[in-house]
């Protein structure tokens, strides 16, 4: 049962959380930032049962959203808004301090990290917007700089590409070109919004995109794979002046060389998510400009969490983009689990 | 019949114009800068009938979009993009010299003030790119900084206003409100995507969107009617750090006082037209995300052009947005004309 | 004395403080948020004497710049970086709570409102930094985009005037002109960096910045003063495409009409200071860039408080720009005093 | 002899014209796109000798600078100002036509690629114009985003680094770190503005860079050399959030790998010079903002061109940093030589 440690902090009751790609990269062992034993999730809705005394803008019984990055909104980097940068927090929850994935968890920093839900909030579509849509929105969208008119591909059909191929259309580019190797999932990008799919990362998808381009490859390239075969087909694909935004997962170590490039004028953006976007993209599924919920495929309750990561890391087979995890109400309040009842 | 006169015209055989409400300025006489006798009409498409021997871009025979705007792309302003103020063109089309409104136009500056068209466009909609699509996008939503998530007030619902309602959409806020006083056009403004209507200009108003905004105001206030009633409006429900648009009609020399804004860190823009967006504007119809065919409410042919006019001038009653005037192919070609046979 | 009333509270011991427009404006009964008996003052430097629990970022002793705008960080208006609209805070001091003109000082929201400093700074130069520079920055050469290459006129040759002087050098302008009618500070301008300065503001001036201009005006006008005469010189001197910055007084409601603006692409922008670029201008101070104790005219002790008043409200006889008013080291410190002994 | 064989051509008389480090490398055999017998040059100021019946805005006998881009102003890439990009020209001079490296050369697009220059003008200075002072403006500090009072390391002092020192100033960094190897060159830079300097590209460079930042690193990195040490020299010493700008001579293929910088929110940004900031360096040169002319370190005539190539070939010995080289009027004017008299 985690404890208010700071006056900033809050202890949230979780009520829904689910499971990124980086959950399963600690469990690969490939985020060593994170010791063993640590409670994983970053993402997540429930509802404040405790405070600290130096939280202004939250109330004990709010029903919160929590973000993934917890920013102390005070030190030099949080007021150039790099909040993923914070020198006292940033990326904490399930990484340097327990997350998520539980009954309770202490919310760092919490006036600048929850953001107040109304209580008929629907909690997937929500969940949606602790770190997949801000990443895909500020990674992909802002860093690529997608534009009204133009043309953006997307590399890979998983949640984050799916979610980036969401928020690309708030910018209205003319084309959004979703290129994966699962057929599958190609097949739900066209339902979510992809006016072409091209299958593959090889020589054959450079050609199918260059073709589609009438051989001016593309102004936007939002590579959320991380691997040196999206990497080079980025690099093959991108127009002259063009704009290659780097999404991959937390830990992947990518090579994203940029050989050869100067010859076009590209740029290449790669930043973490800051959660900069987290308030419009709450205004926007609010006002039912955006429905998150579509990226949802799998719920499960949080004694069968195991199941959820099984489906969530075997989703070619499963055909899972986002796992939601519901967290039933504790049998005791807080309070009684304290005091050892 | 027009001529060549400089090494950079072309003459083109129109197939269809439109009227501005410029025009019905320029007839009651408000544009100094017109003479009398002028041919109207700064809009339409054609057929390219003849070219001066410095055009570089476009051959006989091509199907062509005439921007409002002719740009010589040499100047120094033209470099900063400023077309609207080319040191040796800007705003002539059916003002400095004769328009569009006739079965032949000469259009200046050919290869920076004509786009190429394909042969089976939707006339219709591409006329709605001539300068009533890029005006509402460049002075509206631009010069309005319409941003994903915020909410955008459009004062008056005539063919501007409606414009700007479509092109609004593509930078995706949260709420567009359209405020006029005609319910009618504010019931059109609804099939074409307001999210909210406000009827009148007045104290009702301006109570209605304080409501609708829970007394933060709007964030961009795009004023296309550039009366005192509007611009006191606008000032009236701009929010704290909002942006005030103002696409008045060419001729509007209107009061448009700041007083009192200091207080709420308000900026201003007002604009002409540089038409920098048409090549986006196209873009997003032949990729079918914008119908600006749906501005289109009535057709005439030519020689009942002065139907046209009764028609647009008198829109309360006859409901009409923009008017197509359709150019049939002359009896005899440009040549056989000028040959007198 | 006053005391701490919310954890994020800090008092200060004042060591240096000075003398806005804005005093003048409040003495003068034209601020009416400022209730009778306030204790005036918004800018200095001190030491910090005692701290709330909820104060991260200070400690007893540590050496602070204090800023105009106390800002809580948290807001949705704060996360855009308007401060100055801060939905719990804003401009506070020496206005709805007691100010900076004193031995000590309660300052709120300290960990956003305070910036550390080193024991051997300058505290002249940096009790500018309070108000009057990032106000110069931030409302006139960020609200006027000043940019290299271009041409700036400055209305206003007082306190303002001359710190956006010296901070519109920091972006290469080709040219500032500095416009006033008292000619002593016109001839300070020219030693503080201005090109050219014009005397007057009527019709003379303007035909003398036309003529600079060759007829094409300035790219940016900062109006400084804020009266319907500079109002009216902006108009008339700025350029096609230009900006207009207003950066009067706190308390002047100016009237700013735009009328006949609109015919050459103008964009008026008017904001209070959020005080974004304090760090900036730290470091420029830092790093010798930047001296804003040449803005220092005069030096007072707080007991002559009121002759300090007097020779800043006369700045035209006593040719005062800002005024230092130094705080000596109390007879006893703060705790003794809260003693009673 | 040059001729006139398009209606937007001019030929120009050079008076003085330079070399680049480009011309090294194609006389190396690195730029496989030029063809042997090629007359190299792309840089300098002459007289209007000759023009084509489409140009508009010069006239026989006129002084002008040439840009190193030859673009045609009307495509689409021109009119997004991607001028280096031109879909009709690009960099065409000594590269796929004659250039500039003698008496007579033939400009295509002169409308859009020639500078009117005052009769007066420095000639030296102006020549700088043609390329490095754009290139290190536009591809340094416009792709590097240097800001007011954030720190740069340009790495390279060659003639792009120094002239990326010169105009790194006009946005007022705090602090300006230039690298190389060469101690001579060093101290050159330190006046022309370098607030520091580091020797070497090595561990011993980085260690001091990261202390002068007291551990932070740079906000922007400047790449001139484009070698694997540089790039790897850029990656270590570039801080969170920060900038790279790829400024390396046009035929370097450099390996500009970005692996490991995905956790620090790095931008790398490569582009060939637009030249879209030459009207603004003419007007810095102009005001006397600017001194190009201080990177001029040796003076030729055409005559000996082949010892300016000797001396700028070997930089490190005879100091040189870019070489003037004087084109004297020719015994008889142009059409002399084409009538043959």
């Amino acid at each position: 049962m985690p404890r208010i440690s700071a006056p900033t902090d809050v202890v949230v009751r979780m009520t829904r959380t689910t499971i990124c790609g980086t959950d399963l990269h600690i469990l690969g062992g490939r985020v060593p930032t994170c010791e063993p034993g640590r409670v994983l999730g970053h993402e997540g809705v429930g509802v404040v049962a405790a405070k600290g005394p130096g939280v202004m803008m939250f109330g004990i019984g709010d029903k919160v959203l929590i973000s993934c990055i917890s920013a102390c909104g005070q030190c030099d980097r949080c007021r150039r808004l790099k909040y993923s940068r914070c020198l006292c927090g940033g990326w904490m929850l399930g990484h340097t301090i327990d997350g998520t994935q539980a009954e309770f968890v202490r919310i760092p920093f919490a006036d600048h990290s929850l953001y107040l839900l109304p209580d008929e909030a629907d909690e997937d579509a929500l969940v949606m917007l602790s770190d997949v849509m801000p990443t895909a929105f500020e990674c992909g969208v802002l860093g690529g700089q997608v534009q009204a008119g133009r043309t953006v591909a997307i590399i890979g059909a998983g949640p984050v590409g799916m979610a980036a191929l969401l928020v690309a259309q708030l910018y209205a580019p003319a084309a959004i070109i979703v290129i994966d190797m699962d057929e599958a999932r190609l097949q739900i990008a066209v339902g979510l919004g992809a006016t072409t799919t091209v299958d593959g990362l090889g020589g054959r998808a450079r050609k199918a995109v260059v073709d589609l381009t009438r051989g001016r490859g593309v102004d936007t390239a939002i590579d959320t794979v991380g691997l040196p075969a999206s990497t080079a087909l980025c690099r093959a694909i991108i127009g002259t002046g063009g704009r290659i935004a780097s999404v991959a997962d937390h830990a992947v170590a990518a090579d994203r060389c940029l050989e050869h490039l100067w010859d076009r004028n590209i740029t290449a953006d790669s930043r973490l998510v800051d959660t900069i976007s987290t308030l419009m993209l709450l205004n926007m599924v609010r006002s039912e400009k955006l429905d998150p919920s579509r990226l949802v495929t799998h719920h499960f309750k949080l004694d069968r969490i195991r199941d959820a990561y099984e489906t969530f890391a075997h989703s070619a087979a499963t055909r899972a983009l986002k796992v939601i995890v519901e967290v039933p109400p504790p049998s005791t309040d807080g309070r009684g689990l304290a005091g050892g009842s």
